[in-house]
Parts: structure tokens; sequence; C-alpha cells
């Protein structure tokens, strides 16, 4: 069974949307990364941080799925990553109401011996120095997968440039593939992003889809338009686990094999955003995520015979 | 051979873009529409009017791609409508700086007896009243298409109402969906407006491609990611052009058949962009068309195995 190595946030969130809002819930980075790869059959770990304020359940719903915590440090007395945000109408665009980051503050990642070998590694969010330990911490791995977002690239460019030009894969949404780039065509934008190391560049458009590039070739895989959009949070990271966990679970990382992983990703991230937070991963079942791949299906397939 | 009628302005635009500006050149929904249909082997006629400032040589660009202009009434001493509109930087969104009406403001469409039977009628954007007497001046037409935009729902919504309450297939942005429908959802949106009158609704994104709706289906066709957009003028109609060039061709209005057409149109009016006004479409060849539905393959279809 492959090896995937998921580093990001474990955390509480409290969230607004048009619809309602929540007190502090499960959230970060790294569990939806987690929820959503443990989809896939694999041999799944985290590296985190958490104060000793997390719930045992919170732990358990990450084991129950088989995701393993060797590497999430709990620190005694600490108090536990907290977000909370309030999304506009549009569901598109939101504001930060409060960033207590507590125990991420001294956040130093120590991969468990036993994932240093990692066949994947999925870097979420985070500040790039962080990142960048874990990259000098795994050994033999075959992709490295990074997620980053623009305050990284306002506050720590050269550092997270450094980390850019050691991954395999990156994921940045539309506009931050512009800022990083001073693009803005994507196509031009994911080509200047290749030359800063990556082989490939995933960027992520919402509800728009997700544009995979890979040298002068282009995949698109749409988001489903769904009747109600609940709660975006957890979206983009959701894709990534989907994505990271289908490439391990079928042990192939060519550009055709990375099509199928962007359209699971696409398809998981539907899921997450029906429902406030993880409470839609954490009910999902295969047979629901297999219908609606045949959807995804139904959505963009064609046939039309060229001469 | 099928007979297409198009209905829709023949003009003058003067455009700027970050790239550049024009002085008046060939522009209007009606001649961007055929322009894109006459890729087709149709029989394809426009209805419309000019005045008789309107230069031979821009009619003789359309009756050498064997458009048929017996429906285009040239108006004596009558000056042709004018549009003159700015993009902002990010290409989406654009100024009108001049509307002169013109000889389109008395515009009494009057369709030539031979396209009276014809098998698709593609209603561009027009005063709802223009296209309510086509549509009674038409018989035995298999399928009626209609674009339309939030100025007439602004202005003569009770009216749109009744004309789209005739036609089989409604062509419109996101947000004229939205305001429409009344609601955020596009897969809501859809199915409001189908309840208004139309089995298929065909919503554009722009450069987020393509959404056709029929029943509880859906289908996506992607706008093609391209280097650089130079002026997207006509996109839309270019669009309508090579869905309802596809179809009259293809003498084929399934839902299955209507997925094509809707990536032809996606193919055309990615060409349309790529230089100001007509020009692009002028020189298009047919080699250069079918090349570019590879890219859109190569970009949207993917195979994964499911039981």
């Amino acid at each position: 069974m492959s090896k995937l190595l998921i580093v990001g946030t474990v955390a509480f969130d409290a969230i607004e949307t048009p619809f309602g809002k929540t007190d502090k819930i499960l959230g970060g980075a790294g569990t939806y990364i987690a929820l959503s790869a443990s989809q896939f059959d694999v041999e799944c770990g985290v590296v985190s941080v958490v104060g000793d304020d997390f719930p045992q359940d919170y732990l358990n719903l990450l084991t129950d799925r088989n995701v393993n915590i060797d590497g999430l440090n709990i620190v005694k007395g600490g108090k536990t990553f907290f977000w909370s945000g309030r999304y506009h109408n549009d569901m598109n665009t939101r504001d930060t109401l409060d960033t207590q980051l507590n125990v991420l503050a001294d956040f130093s990642p120590v991969v468990p011996d036993h994932f240093k070998d990692a066949d994947i590694v999925m870097l979420g969010n985070l500040h790039p120095a962080v990142q960048m330990s874990v990259i000098e911490q795994v050994e033999s791995t075959k992709l490295i997968v990074l997620d980053t977002m623009n305050f990284w690239m306002d506050s720590e460019l050269s550092l997270l440039k450094e980390v850019i030009s050691k991954v395999d894969v990156i994921t940045i949404n539309d506009e931050e593939a512009r800022q990083l780039s001073g693009e803005y065509s994507l196509v031009k934008a994911a080509r200047k992003i290749r030359d800063m190391g990556p082989d490939y560049v995933v960027i992520k458009k919402g509800e728009h889809g997700a544009l995979l590039f890979h040298k002068e070739e282009m995949f698109f895989a749409p988001a489903l338009p769904l009747e109600e959009v609940f709660d975006p949070t957890g979206a983009g990271d959701t894709f990534a686990g989907g994505f990271v966990g289908y490439l391990a679970n079928s042990k192939d990382i060519s550009f055709e094999n990375m099509k199928n992983a962007v359209i699971y990703g696409s398809n998981l991230a539907s899921f997450c955003v029906e429902k406030f937070g993880t409470e839609r991963m954490l009910e999902l079942d295969k047979d629901e995520v297999d219908r609606r791949l045949k959807s995804f299906q139904a959505l963009t397939q064609f046939e039309i015979n060229l001469a």
C-alpha cells in the first residue's frame, strides 16, 4: 500500500455563511486533506500540531479512518489554532474575522520515521519554513505536492520560491497564480510557475473548476454545478486530498493519470461544500462518490469524430 | 441542406481594449452569428437592417461565405447601428461609450419567403418585439434559439417572457440567468428558466465556459484557456453561431448532439477573441478549427473506469 504523508493545520474553525453560523468546529487544511485522502486505500499519516484543548473525539475521527497521527504533536497547556471567517452572499469571497495561531506559532514539524519514505507528500498551506523542514526530512519521495496562498507571497516570497523550486506539483488558486507569475493569462501564468520548478501546476478556480498544466498540455476539471453551496470552507483542501489520495492509491503519477486525479479531487470537493465544515465528508460513502463520478462523466464527456 | 435563419444586428463597432483601439469596424450580433455558422455546410440567411452608409465590401464578406442577405434591409438615407465600448483590464467587463440605434430604431424584420420554412431560427439579441415578429413569420421550424440580455429584462420583461415562452433554447450569461430567475445557483436558475418555456437552457460564463441544461441533465463546455484574449467582442454571438450551425448541419437536435454543438460553439468563440472584431473569423480555415477541436478533446476527456 502506498504511503501518503500530509502536512497541514488541524484546527478549530468558526464559520458564518448566509445559511447560518457554527461554534468552534473541526477544521484545518490537514484535516480536510486527510478526510478526503482517506476515501482511498492508502497508508495516510498527518504531521501537525494541536493544543491539549483538542478533543479526543476529533482525534478519533481521524484514527477511525485509518489516518495515522503519530506525527500530530499535542502540546501540553497549548491552545489549538483557531480561524473564524464570514462568507459573502456570493460564497466566493470571505472576510477573516479572527486568526489565533496559538500552538501553530512555534510549530516545528517532525516526520515520524515510518513516513520518511512516503511515496507522496502533500504540503498543505503553512509557513514556507515549515514546508521546507518537511521536504528536508523525507527521503526517496516520488512526488511532492505543494499548496500555498497569497499571504506567503506577500510576506515570505523568497522562502516560498525556494520551496516551490523543490516540489513536483503546486496547487494554487487563479488570483494567486496571477500574483505569483505577474501574468493575467492562466496559460502564461502556469508556464512561468513551471519555470520556477514544479512540473505540474494545478490552478483552482473554485466554482469554475480546476486546470492542470504540464509541459504544453492542459486538462480541465469542472466543479460540479450544485443546487446549493452551503459552506465552501475546506473545498480546496478536499480537492487536494482527493488528488493525492487517488494518485497514491493508483501508484501512477503520469499526466494521463493526473487528469483522473483532478476529477476525483473535484468530485470530493463537490461533497465538502454541501454541509458545514467537515460534516459532509464524515458521512460520505463509496457508492455516493462513484455515483457522482458518473455525473462528472455525463457533464464533460462528448463524442465528436474527427478525421 | 438545412436552412438556418439568423436575425440580429449588422452594425459598426468601435472597440477599445488594453491592447489598442479600432475605428468603426464591422460588427453586430447577426454578423458574428453568420460568420460562425457559415463554417458549416448550411443554407444560411440573415434578417437585419443597415443604412446606405454600410460598405458593399462588408456585404460581400457575408455573401462570399454563402450567407443569403435577401432579408437584409438597406435603408436609403439611413445610418447603420453603431456601438462603441471599452474593455477593462480583466477583459470580462466593459463600458458602453456610445450607442446610436439609427435604422435599428424602426427595424421591422421581414423574413424572405424562402426562409419561412427554416429548420432552425437563431434570434440574436434584439428588442423582444422584433424577435416576436420573426417567430410569427416562420412556419414548421424545428428549433428556435433565443439570445437576449439584461437590458431587455430591465425594460421589456413581460414581452421578453412571452418570447421566452415560445422558444426551444435560450442562451444567456450567468448574471442574466440569475436576474431572470431570481436564483443564485445556476442549477436552480436553469430549472426556473426551463419552467418559462425553453426545453434547453445554455448559460454562458465567458472565460469560464458554458453550461447546457435539459430536464435533469447538464453538460459543460469549457472555454479554451488562451495565451491572450485580444478582444472579447462577439464571442457570445460566435458561440451561438457555432451552436446553431453545427445543429443545422448535423440535422440532429437531440440533447446528446447539443453537447457537441456547445463544444463547437466554444471552439469557434475561442478564435473570435484572438483578434479585433471579426478579423480572426474572416481568416479562419477548417483545418485550424479541427485541430483546435482536438485540443478541446484533450482538455476535457478522461478515462476512469467505474464498476
